[in-house]
């Protein structure tokens, strides 16, 4: 999984069936000290409600529809938590 | 999911009989910016009819084959959604 | 999908029992202006029957092997179209 | 598979009801030499009890949740070993 | 699939218990020409029984696992033949 922040929103009337109703926000991935890591993506919210400014950690790749109500969905990318804290120690 | 822009298209005369009848678009793929990512690739189209010039967001992966009819089809992105506009907020 | 074209092949005789009888063919990945685009990859050839200097596009990951006879083969990269055209308009 | 050391954890109280329980830990990939490799990213532990400083290696993508109890969450990366030696002989 | 060089092993003792048995051997990625490329990973060694040195074609993601004796094992790389001639032709 992969940590990033919430920093916006795709709004897309014409889209998959099985997207209806998801949530698409805009995250930019980060480093275990918050620090910006490559371009941002797009991930489904899953069942997470999470806000602009949170930071999230997320998965990619066929297992992101497994957070989804519809698990056969076409997603790649969806937010699976909300972070408390990262205690990186190096 | 990611954000691209429909640049063109693929024809393809000889290909895998799961394909037939499918569009194969060539994709750039774009920040949140609408800024160009990297080299653009093809996807199918999926059911979106998306045309030349459109703002799409696609999937990668086994998960991009669930946006055709044929969900077991040799595809790894599709185009899932047109894209009607981007609020990234940072 | 990718655009690559083929540039040889690999002769193995030993080798996973569920890849015997396909062809192995190495594929140089190609951008949409047929440029060359990072290193080539070795591919299955499914039913396409491509031959050396063929465009063709091809499919990555565990979707690759459902161009195969054996869809539960240990394979990642298949060729599944011949291009006949490439039409970027930008 | 990959070689990584337990750098840090992951704190997250509202996250996928799947995951709870499985402790998420922060994986620095490493190279045949231990050497750093790339950016840090989040692993389950799977059922390995992993410390913080253990030479781990792991899996990324769909598998990574085949070493969990529930082998349908929503997770991409998991460690799936303790490393006792590494012995590269170039 | 990728060509790579296996170059040593790695010695683990606490693992996931369906890699029991399995070897778990470093493979050096290469291009066409055999040269280098990237940095070096973890495969299993599946049916192969391929030793240090020895030319070898792997596969990465999902698909690796079905080269083991247990398809829903948590391993995302595996050798799937031993090459005997690479014949690129550009």
């Amino acid at each position: 999984m992969h940590l990033g922040k919430v920093i916006g929103k795709v709004v897309a009337t014409r889209k998959e069936e099985a997207l209806t109703g998801e949530r698409l926000l805009i995250v930019q991935p980060m480093g275990k000290d918050l620090n910006k890591l490559g371009e941002p993506l797009i991930a489904c919210d899953g069942t997470m409600s999470a806000g602009e400014g949170d930071i999230v950690y997320f998965v990619l790749g066929r297992e992101a529809a497994l957070a989804l109500s519809k698990p056969f969905s076409p997603v790649d990318a969806a937010i699976v938590g909300i972070v408390d804290e990262v205690s990186p120690e190096e």
